[in-house]
C-alpha cells in the first residue's frame, strides 16, 4: 500500500479477467512442453506411463481427488485413506515393480497419507526385511504370504522409540533369547523404549519389523531386526502387544501413526532376520563383517523423497506462477502513467515476484535430474549387492559396500538438501499468493502440513548433513596427511592442493559470465567445498567435530548442489532433442544464481571463491537478466511439468488460468451460502443480546445501593 | 546416525531421567528470573499484571485450554471460540483498555483465533471508525451502542476484495450516493469485488465497515468508508447481503472469515465516514488535505503483531530448549568414549544445536524491548493527533502526521521483520525437536499454521518492505541531491558522505571485538543501511523502483534490526537492575551476531562494512563463544518469560520437563488404548482378507480356461 492513497488515478474496471492473461502467453509459447515433459521424466516412454498412470487414478472413482479433500477433518481422512489403499492395493496386482513405483510417486502428490502408508508396508517393511532377512525369508515374508500385493499381511517399520530417533544404536526394546523354548522374547523395558510414530501401527498393521537389542546368555549384541505379529488374521491384537494410537499430527492425518509396548511377546527364532546375524538353537550368535548394511532400509526412502521433492517443487511452483500471471496488482513502473485505461501489472512482472518464484521453478527442473540418477544407482547398487551376497563374492560385497558408501552420502546430503528445499518452495509460494495462498483450497496449508515431516523421518536433515559433511572433511584430512586420493562422485576433493595453500586466493568466478558459465560455475562449487572442508578441517583439528556441525551442514548442501546441477548439465549436455536445451541452460544458471549462489554469498566471499564485484553483479544483472529471459516462457516451463488439475489440486492453480471463477466456485460448492444460521448462533445471540451490566448485577451496585448500603 | 553402526558401545540404561536434567540445572541458576521478567514485561507493575491476569484465565473454565484444543475440528473451533468471546467480554465489562489490551495479547499466545476475533471488532472495526469517523460517528458506533463491551453490535473489517488486497486504492465496491433519498447504494459490481477473507462475516458480524469507491454524480471520488449493517437485531441477515463462508483455511479455524456480496445496500447518508470526507445532503463532496490518515486502522493492528512475535519467540524457544535439555542423543565429543556408564549427550550441549535454537531466545528479549517502545509511540501519537484533530490544531495536525509517516517506517518495517522472524522461529524449534515436534500436541503445527497469516494481512511482508524501503532510498537521493536532512528514527542517513565515495572502504567491523560491541554493532548497522541504499538509489536512477524490489526488502529488514537493537541497548543502559544486565547484553551480541549478521554477510563483505576476518572470527570464535556463555543460563532466561504451561500448551515444553511422561500421558488420555477396532477396520480387513485375485477373476485367465478357450 503505498502512502498515501488516494484514489483517483484507478477507474472503474470490468471484472478482472486472468484467464485472458494465460491463454495470451499460452498461446505465445514456443517450447514444446511435451518435448520438455522427455526431458522432466527422462525418456518419452517414462513420460507416457506418467501420463497413463495419472489418467487411469484421475478417472478412478476412489481414488479421485478434488477440494473436498482439504475440508476432510482426521477420521474422514484415515477411512478414506484405507479405501484408497484397499483400491490401489487392486492396480497393484497388475502392476510391475516400476510401474508400481512411478503410480505410488505419483499418488505421493496428490494425497501423500496413502502413498505413505503403502510406502512404509511396501518400502519399510520389505525392504527392511530385504536388507536384514535371507533371501528365502524375503520371499516367505514378502511373497508367499502375499504382502507385496497388500493382502493377508501389512507390514509396519518399528525402528524408532520415544527416546530414541536418530541414534539408532541407542534403541533400547530388547529381544531376549530363550534357549529352552528356542524363542526370542520382545520386551519394552520402560517408557522410553516405547516404540513411537509407527505407521500403521494404531489401526492397520498386522506385523512390525522391530529393531531391538539382541540378548543372549545376558550378553547384548546390539540392535537386530525381527518380524513381530502384531495382530492375528482376525485382526485382533496379540497378546502381550498394547498399541495406541498417537493422535494429532501437523499433517499426515490419513496416517494411523502409533505408539506399541511389547510385553514379553514370544516369536519364534525364525523371526529374526539373519542375513546378517544368526542365532543357532544353542544361542550362539554368529556376526558376519557386513553389518554396517543393516540400515540400507532407509535408503530407498531417502531416494524417494528426492523425487518426492521434484514433484512437489513443480506443484508449487506451478500453482504460484499460475496465479502471478493472472493476478494484477497496482500499476508498476512497467505502465504509462498517463495511460488511465491500463490494466494493472501482472504479479509476474514484478521483478521482486520474479526473484521470489524462478528459484523454485528452476530446482524442479535441476532436481528432476538428480532425483532420476540417484534412483538409478541405488536399483544398480541393490542389485550388484543381491548377487554378490547371494554368490558369496567376496570382491562383490566390498564393491558393493564403497558404493553403497558414496550412495549414503549422495542420497544423504540431497534427501536433506532437496526437502528442505521443497519445505521452503512451498512456503515462499503460499506467500507470493497473498491471502488466497492461506486458503486451504489453495493446497499450500495441506501441502506444507504433510511435508515438513520429510525434514526429519527417516534421517534428521541436520543429522544427515553432518553425517554428510564429516567424511568429506575426513578425506580432506587424509588427502593432506596421507595423500589419500578420494573415488567416487567426491573425487574432485583431490583438487586439494591447488585451491589451498598458495592457492588459496584462486579466484572462481570474477564476473557475471563466470556465474552464468554452468561449467565454470560448478567449478565454483568444487572449490567452495574444499576450502570450507580445510578450514573445518583445521579447526576439527583444534577441537571436535561437534563444534562445527553448522559448517558440516553447509558442506552437505553445497555437495547436494554439486551432484544436482552437475548431473543436470549433463542430461541437458546428453539429450537428443536440441530445441529444448536453451530453456533448460536458463533454468540451471537461475538456480544457480538464486538457490546456491545468493544463498552462500557469505561463504563465496569469505574464501574467495567468488570477487566482490560477481556478487555486485549478481544483484545488478545476473539475475535479472536471467529473470527476462525466463518470464516469457513461464507457461511452457509449468505446463510443461504436464501436472492435471487434479494432481494440483488448488482451485488458483488450474490449467485454464481462470483463478477467481474457480475459487469462488469452489468455495460455494464446499460451503453454500447459509440460509441457517451456525450451530453456534445461539452462543452469540445471547452475548450481543445480554442485559446490561447493571441489571445482571441485579442493580447491586448502582449508585441508589451504594447510599443505601453506606447508610 | 552413524555409518556403521554397530551396537556395543551403548549399554541397556535404566529409563531416561529428563525432570532431574532440567531440575539440575534450574538449582544452578544465578539469574533471577522474576527480576528478568520485569525487563521483558517493561516493568514491575505490568509484569505483575501479566501474571493476575494470566492467572485468571487459567482457573477460568471456559478460557482454560489444554491439549485436547488441538484435537479439535473446524466445527469444535468455532463452537468454542464463540463460547470464549461471550466470557472474555464479561471480563471486558470491568476492564480498563490498556488491562484489556494485556488480556487480549494473553489470549493470542493460546488461542489466537479468539484473540483475532475480538481483535477485528474492537482493533478494526472500532479503529477504522476512530480513525475515519468523526469523535460523534465513533462514539456513538462504539460506546452508546455497546460495541466496546461486544454487546449489541459485533464488527468486521471489509477492506480487503477478491482481486484486490494490497492494493487499497484499486478497491471496486461502490457506495453510490442516491442524492433522492439521502443514501449511499453499496454494490458489488463484479466477482473480483467479492469482499473476501472478511472476519466475522460468515456467521457473527452484524456490521461492517466497508471500504468502497464513493460515486457522486457519476464522478469516482477514490475509496471512502462506510458502515454497513449486515444483520439485524435479530441476526437475520440484511436484504441484499449475501455471506458466505470461505471455508478450510491453513489455519485460524475459529475464525468464520466469509464473502460478502453487497447487491444495492441502501444505507443512510450518515453511514459514511467522515472525519476526512462528506457528502452534504445535495451531493457536494468536501475532501479535506488529511486523506492520507485513513489507513490508520492498520497501523494498531501492526504494532500489536511485534508484540505477538516477542510472545510467540518466547513460546517457542522455552519449548524447544526445555526439549534439549531433557532429551539426550548420540554420545558427543563432550562425553569421554571410556566411559560406558556416561549418559548420552543432552541435545542442547550440542554447539550446531545452540546455533539453531539460541537465536530464537536472543530475538524474544530484543524484540520485547522493540514492540514496548513501538506500542507506547502508536498510543501518544494517535492521542496527540485526534487532540489537534478536535481542536484544529494545523500545526498540530501536521506534526502528528509527520510522526505517523514515522511510525508507518518503524511499524511497517518490525511487522514484516518479526513476523517473518517468529514464523521462521516456530518452524526451527518444531524441527529442533526432530519428530516429537510433528505431533499435534507438542504446539508447533498449530502455532505455525496460526501464525504465518501474520506475514500476509495487514500489509503483506514483502508490499511492506518495499513501501518502507523506498522512502528510505529516496532519502538518500534527496540527501545526495538536495542536501535534505533526514529527522526521526532514520536520522543516521546524514552520515551517507562519510560512508560513501571516498569514505566507501571504511570497514566498521574488523574483527570479533567490533561484533560484540553492541554499539559499534550498531554502526554497522547504519553504515550497512546506507550504502546498500546507496547502490539501490543508483541503480533506481537508471532502472526503477521495481527494479530494486528485493533490495528494498533487505533494506527494511536491516532497518528493524537497527530499531530494535538500539532500542534494546537502551533500554538496558537506563534499566535500573543491573543483576540482570550481563545476560541481557550477552543476547543483544547473539542477536548480532546471528539473526543479522550471519545472514547478511554477503551484503556486510559486499559493502565492506565487514572485513573477511571479521566473518570468519564469527564463526570460528564470536558465535561459539556466545553460545558457551548463554548455554549455562538457558534454564533461567526461559522461565524469566514466566509462560505457565497452559500458555505454552505443549506436553514435551511443560516446566517440570518431564518430557516423555508428559507427553505419553497425554497421548493415552487423549486417545485411550483402542479396546475395539477403528471405525474403518472392515475395509482394511476385507482387503486383507480378500480372496486370490485368480479366484475374483472366476478363474477365467488361468492357464485351463487359456487352453478350453484358444481351442
Amino acid at each position: 500500500m503505498s502512502f498515501p492513497f488516494t484514489a483517483k488515478n484507478v477507474s472503474l474496471s470490468k471484472g478482472p479477467d486472468p484467464k485472458t492473461s494465460i491463454q495470451v502467453e499460452r498461446d505465445a509459447q514456443k517450447l514444446n512442453p511435451q518435448a520438455m515433459q522427455y526431458f522432466l521424466e527422462g525418456s518419452k516412454e517414462r513420460a507416457e506411463l506418467i501420463k497413463s498412470l495419472t489418467q487411469q487414478m484421475e478417472r478412478d472413482p476412489i481414488l479421485w481427488t478434488d477440494g473436498s479433500y482439504y475440508d476432510m477433518d482426521k477420521e474422514q481422512l484415515r477411512k478414506f485413506t484405507a479405501l484408497k489403499i484397499n483400491r490401489v492395493a487392486r492396480y497393484l496386482e497388475g502392476d510391475s515393480i516400476d510401474v508400481f513405483q512411478r503410480r505410488l510417486s505419483l499418488i505421493g502428490v496428490f494425497d501423500p497419507a496413502v502413498g505413505t502408508r503403502i510406502g512404509v508396508n511396501l518400502g519399510l517393511f520389505i525392504s527392511c526385511i530385504r536388507g536384514n532377512g535371507t533371501y528365502d525369508q524375503l520371499k516367505y515374508w514378502a511373497l508367499d504370504k502375499f504382502t507385496a500385493h497388500i493382502r493377508g499381511i501389512y507390514g509396519c517399520f518399528g525402528m524408532t522409540e520415544l527416546a530414541h530417533g536418530s541414534n539408532v544404536m541407542g534403541i533400547e526394546t530388547t529381544a531376549t533369547f530363550d534357549k529352552a523354548n528356542d524363542e526370542f522374547v520382545i520386551n519394552t523395558p520402560h517408557i522410553g523404549a516405547t516404540k513411537w510414530w509407527i505407521g500403521g501401527a494404531a489401526h492397520s498393521a498386522t506385523h512390525c519389523t522391530v529393531y531391538a537389542r539382541l540378548i543372549v546368555d545376558d550378553e547384548d549384541y546390539g540392535v537386530k531386526t525381527f518380524v513381530v505379529p502384531l495382530r492375528d488374521s482376525n485382526h485382533d491384537l496379540m497378546p502381550g502387544v498394547t498399541v495406541g494410537d498417537i493422535g494429532a499430527k501437523m499433517g499426515r492425518d490419513g496416517i494411523d501413526n502409533g505408539w506399541i509396548q511389547f510385553s514379553s511377546v514370544r516369536i519364534p527364532r525364525f523371526f529374526m532376520l539373519q542375513k546378517f546375524c544368526k542365532v543357532s538353537r544353542e544361542g550362539e550368535v554368529i556376526l558376519p563383517p557386513l553389518e554396517q548394511l543393516s540400515y540400507s532400509a532407509l535408503l530407498g526412502g531417502r531416494v524417494m523423497m528426492v523425487l518426492d521433492s521434484y514433484r512437489m517443487l513443480a506443484r508449487v511452483a506451478t500453482i504460484a506462477l499460475r496465479y502471478a500471471i493472472g493476478r494484477r496488482q497496482f500499476k508498476g513502473d512497467n505502465v504509462d502513467p498517463d495511460d488511465e485505461e491500463a490494466l494493472e501489472t501482472q504479479l509476474l512482472d514484478y521483478p521482486l515476484h520474479q526473484k521470489r518464484l524462478f528459484p523454485y521453478l528452476a530446482a524442479a527442473y535441476v532436481v528432476s535430474a538428480g532425483a532420476l540418477k540417484v534412483e538409478r544407482t541405488i536399483e544398480e547398487t541393490l542389485l550388484l549387492l543381491d548377487d554378490a551376497v547371494d554368490e558369496g563374492d567376496d570382491v562383490g560385497i566390498m564393491k558393493s559396500i564403497d558404493a553403497m558408501k558414496s550412495l549414503f552420502i549422495d542420497s544423504g546430503s540431497l534427501k536433506s538438501t532437496c526437502t528442505w528445499l521443497a519445505a521452503e518452495a512451498i512456503d515462499q509460494c503460499r506467500q507470493a499468493c497473498g491471502g488466497h495462498g492461506y486458503s486451504g483450497y489453495n493446497g499450500f496449508g495441506r501441502a506444507y502440513n504433510d511435508w515438513v515431516v520429510q525434514c526429519t523421518w527417516e534421517g534428521d536433515n541436520n543429522v544427515l548433513g553432518i553425517n554428510i559433511g564429516k567424511p568429506l572433511v575426513k578425506h580432506i584430512i587424509a588427502i593432506e596427511d596421507d595423500g589419500k586420493v578420494v573415488k567416487g562422485s567426491s573425487d574432485f576433493l583431490n583438487q586439494l592442493k591447488e585451491y589451498t595453500g598458495s592457492g588459496a586466493s584462486k579466484v572462481v568466478l570474477n564476473n557475471a559470465k563466470d556465474i552464468t558459465d554452468l561449467k565454470t560455475f560448478i567449478k565454483s562449487l568444487e572449490v567452495a567445498i574444499i576450502r570450507l572442508s580445510y578450514e573445518t578441517g583445521k579447526t576439527v583439528r583444534k577441537e571436535n567435530f561437534d563444534f562445527v556441525g553448522a559448517e558440516l551442514v553447509n558442506i552437505s548442501k553445497l555437495k547436494a548442489h554439486h551432484y544436482l546441477l552437475s548431473e543436470y548439465v549433463r542430461r541437458i549436455d546428453e539429450h537428443d532433442d536440441a530445441s529444448v536445451k536453451p530453456y533448460l541452460y536458463d533454468l540451471g544458471r537461475v538456480y544457480a544464481a538464486t538457490v546456491v549462489l545468493d544463498r552462500f554469498a557469505g561463504i563465496y566471499l569469505t574464501f574467495n571463491v567468488a570477487s566482490t564485484s560477481a556478487i555486485t553483479d549478481l544483484a545488478k544483472v545476473v539475475i535479472p537478466q536471467l529473470c527476462k529471459q525466463v518470464r516469457p516462457n513461464v507457461v511452457g516451463l509449468t505446463d510443461s511439468f504436464q501436472m492435471s488439475d487434479m494432481m494440483i489440486n488448488a482451485a488458483i492453480g488450474r490449467y485454464d488460468g481462470d483463478i477467481y471463477e474457480n475459487y469462488f466456485d469452489l468455495v460455494k460448492t464446499l460451503n453454500p451460502p447459509a440460509k441457517d444460521k451456525a450451530p453456534y448462533s445461539a452462543a452469540l445471540e445471547a452475548m450481543l443480546n445480554r442485559p446490561t451490566i447493571d441489571e445482571r448485577e441485579r442493580f447491586e451496585k448502582t449508585i441508589e445501593a451504594g447510599e443505601i448500603l453506606s447508610k
